[in-house]
């Protein structure tokens, strides 16, 4: 409240009528530092996803369905009203001000939060209001007194036999495509584009091993924005490769001084701020689907896949030591928490493990109905039937990870057996999938989902995100979506998720995620190649409904999982292994 | 050659530098009037697509892949070198006029022949050259002594009983849809856009029931343009509907008058001159994927689909009386030629028969490997052996149909079988698809396509068009295709052809089509019901390679057929369709 009413003052000195608190760090980041989280300081909600809107007369926030229960709670006793995003006769936040502000009215927000897509979005609805835009406005930093400092820890080198190509050769290929899409100067503000083009990673958001930094790149000069201390142990190195290294906060006065040249930035990562200081002799080019860094960096080099496909091995060793202790275990002494405290212990004996990809889903039986479910303090303690759904991944230096497997811990229904049939039918039909060179992620989301819609049934995210290499587990800038928003072709080299779904809500949640890498077949096909190995749980499998190719793809995936796996498995761990080996003797799995 | 002299003489005296002879009508119609065909009369080349390039020194004729063979024989002799769209290190007409206009040159063509997109295109290759642009040229119409006239004959009502919805309902919906868009003023080219608008057709053109007609829409306002004694027995009526009628040739004076308004035309339909005619105190609205009459007439109303259906049973009868007959005749006495010839006979017994809805496609043995082959004079002559492919649609004054089926004459392959077997598996999934509201049939294409592409063969077309009633038998926007071009989400009553397809070039084709048409089948899935129905060749079937939900899709598909077509079929028609049901007596089909 209190913040509230001092917000408001400020407001009406610098003549805002509407002030917008956005979630975003100034990099889009998926993760931020404690620093950006001024919609969490002011609102109280905590959720990664939320804006919020003051009026001088009203406060709201909204916030998308993976959060209205959370928000609603941690709302309760604030003035702020909760807009629930895609729920029937809820505004958006921009038709909201549309029909909330007066003509010639101003705006203000943190310029630095929002990037300019969005914004062009506002403006296009706010057009013909008179509307001004005050972005250089972080009102929040005037009142909040312990804001925590950004991070300070320091980054480490992205050594050569994990990075494959150098820095230099890297930004030799950039220039290469400047040159092809005659961009003369090109702004880089994703963290995780930044850290992979100078083979740096760091500590400052979790999950995500990047450093906040920019780069601004020309024909001869490649300029960083990076807290020089952060890399004082290796900017020698970085110097030599072909980079100039400057603070942090040095970027703005560097994009004021380009001069009549052509400028690309991606608008949908850069934030207003940035892109609004271009000056305007400079001749704009923001195709998001041209930026290079995200294409280079997402079509992995035979260099990276090696060290990848090592790295998919040892999480696909920790989650089969997970499952033998899930299946030993009397289940009932076990809780969500327990489960994920359990990865973490298997996942530190394992080489270059650095931290998770992101928060661990643990989630026992109606939880898992929540795609995106986290439990809180102990979670659910487990029972000896339904579902549990574990949905993991780590980052290790030489990759990183996601994989989901969904275990009977017990007696389940045939509708759930049917359920989690289906589901697997598609994500074996999406792994055997060959596909024309040329084709777009978009157009091979259906065939992992078709076997779930056959029962009438569906499951509304998309069947599969890129991942980054010892970066952000969703990299784009393709994907295996139903959405039309990515025309990205696949090419060979991209890692993809394979995840179709089924959520019963209140009652169960199916998923089963493997990590796969796009290769060519021959010069005209594509095809995946497949990076995890962890069993499939077999005693959930109606194996009536599998046709005689999906029962043998079973039992080879788990024949080579037997055998790729064995040395790194106890002969304990092995025998335990062999239960998912098709036995020729008795027809039948386990 | 003489033409070519006249033509560079006619270019010298304009000042242009480049003259580009289009194929188009002044609609982009798919079937044009013999008065449009002047690529034709210059160049001797009579394919559907080419374009011809004349400047003074070298004159090139561009045409696809469907032409190359067919082009190089009817150039002969000429000057014109052919240039193979698509093959390598082949410029593009817009890069071969960049490189060959010189600085401040002159591009001149008849206008009414190119779309604002396509010329778009070129201008924006052609950018910082000082390119200018004379549109208002038809050279050709000086040289071309006995040109055709426009065509003359008139058209008529497409009754109520056919129609269902008045001229008068349907633009009542326009002008809502016009509303939302804020559209002012609605230019209409395309031509099956106002037959169905007017609930009128004719004989324009070939295969296309349509009258060349242009209408300019506003809220008040209703302008048809169209020669008046075409419509002179109905005028009466269109006019109580709301609609104000000129002269075909009147639009252009009418452009000019609009006024401050908002203007909306599709760029990919509109030609030049229209679209340059329009005041520049106008706003231009062209954004192609919100054009209101191509959307509202292909989501066929329950009244077109009854008619609809009807017309598919009187099609399935006649193709069903034809494999009759090419089943019981001694097929070393037939040609590609007389199985065309029968089809017509057979329609002219059907009610409501206009013409074909294109050039029937018979096509056997090897010719079939080119996918959009046609025959001269007899064609080949048919032998007891191999795959003659048919694919053939006609216009009836209730539908407009589209089938193909590939016959097993005698004797073929293990390779042949398996590769029809494929396309056929292709075939069954996408009739049996589920897939949500919002989808685009850009994400169900791959679902066919994917039995083909597991033997690593593809067919490089895509899988399903529109399909209008009693109009074109290609009507977009939307279509089943891996091709991002297209973002139209399906809709409930859309009529797409289900035709994945197989071709091994020198050896045989293999295509196999029904024509589906989208239903909700709850209030958050859609799905497809067939309305085609016409035995599959079984024998050319290897069911061991089917699903047993495949086996039960033939089984019912063809017991369907046989209960559906019976009411018109002869005693001895019905025990020959006996053949294709399963006997559960054998076990087996046939």
């Amino acid at each position: 409240m209190e913040k509230l009413i001092a917000l408001r003052e400020l407001m009406k000195n610098r003549n805002i009528d509407a002030y917008i608190i956005f979630s975003n760090d100034a990099h889009s980041s998926e993760y931020v530092a404690d620093y950006w989280k001024s919609r969490e300081w002011f609102s109280g909600f905590t959720g990664s996803a939320g804006t919020v809107v003051v009026l001088q007369d009203q406060v709201g926030l909204w916030t998308d369905g993976r959060y209205f229960i959370q928000a609603e709670n941690q709302l309760i006793g604030s003035e702020i009203k909760l807009f629930k995003m895609g729920e029937p006769n809820i505004p958006k936040i921009k038709d909201f001000l549309s029909e909330k502000l007066p003509h010639g009215g101003c705006v203000g927000f943190d310029g630095r939060t929002i990037t300019m897509s969005d914004f062009d979005e506002i403006k296009e609805t706010l057009t013909n209001k008179g509307i001004s835009y005050s972005y250089n406005e972080d009102l929040l930093n005037e009142l909040w007194e312990e804001r925590p400092l950004m991070p300070t820890s320091p980054a480490f080198e992205h050594e050569p036999c994990f990075a494959g190509l150098s820095a230099a050769e890297k930004l030799r290929i950039v220039r290469e495509k400047m040159e092809t899409h005659k961009i003369e100067a090109y702004l880089v503000v994703a963290l995780d584009d930044i850290a992979w083009l100078l083979n740096i990673r760091g500590n400052d958001v979790l999950y995500t091993p990047v450093v906040y930094s920019y780069a601004l790149i020309t024909k001869n000069e490649a300029h960083v924005f990076i807290d020089l201390n952060k890399v004082e142990d290796f900017s020698c190195k970085l110097k030599t490769q072909g980079f100039v290294l400057h603070n942090y906060n040095e970027l703005p006065a560097h994009i004021k001084n380009l001069n009549n040249c052509s400028v690309y930035f991606n608008p949908k990562k850069t934030n207003v701020l940035l892109a609004e200081s271009i000056p305007s002799n400079c001749k704009i080019l923001d195709d998001h689907k041209i930026d290079i860094l995200p294409l280079l960096k997402a079509a992995k080099s035979e260099a990276e896949l090696k060290n990848i496909r090592n790295a998919y091995l040892k999480d696909s060793v920790v989650i089969v030591k997970l499952l033998k202790w899930l299946d030993e275990s009397d289940v009932s002494t076990l809780t969500e928490d327990s489960v994920c405290a359990k990865l973490i212990e298997l996942r530190k004996e394992q080489k270059h493990y650095l931290e998770n990809s992101f928060n661990t889903i643990a989630a026992y039986g109606a939880n898992a109905a929540m795609a995106h479910y986290h439990h809180e303090g102990e979670g659910a303690t487990l029972r000896p039937e339904g579902f549990l759904l574990i949905d993991t991944g780590a980052q290790y230096l030489d990759g990183t990870t996601d994989t989901t497997r969904t275990i009977a811990l017990g007696k389940i229904s045939e509708e759930m057996k049917l359920d989690f049939t289906m589901v697997l039918k598609g994500h074996i039909a999406l792994n055997k999938v060959i596909f024309p060179k040329g084709a777009i992620g978009h157009t091979l989301d259906m065939i992992a989902r078709q076997p779930v819609l056959q029962t009438k049934k569906n499951y509304l995210h998309g069947t599969g995100h890129g991942i980054g290499y010892c970066l952000s587990v969703h990299e784009g800038p393709h994907s295996i979506s139903l959405s039309i928003k990515d025309t990205t072709e696949l090419v060979s080299g991209m890692l993809v998720s394979n995840e179709p779904a089924l959520y019963e809500a209140g009652l169960y949640g199916i998923r089963t995620e493997n990590v796969l890498v796009v290769r060519e077949l021959n010069d005209k096909l594509l095809c995946f190649e497949n990076l995890t190995f962890c069993p499939i749980d077999l005693r959930a499998v109606d194996f009536a409904l599998l046709t005689n190719e999906e029962k043998e793809y079973l039992e080879e995936y788990h024949k080579k999982t037997c055998e790729i796996l064995a040395p790194f498995l106890s002969d304990e761990e092995k025998t335990w292994l062999q239960k998912f080996k098709f036995k020729e003797e008795t027809g039948k799995f386990s």
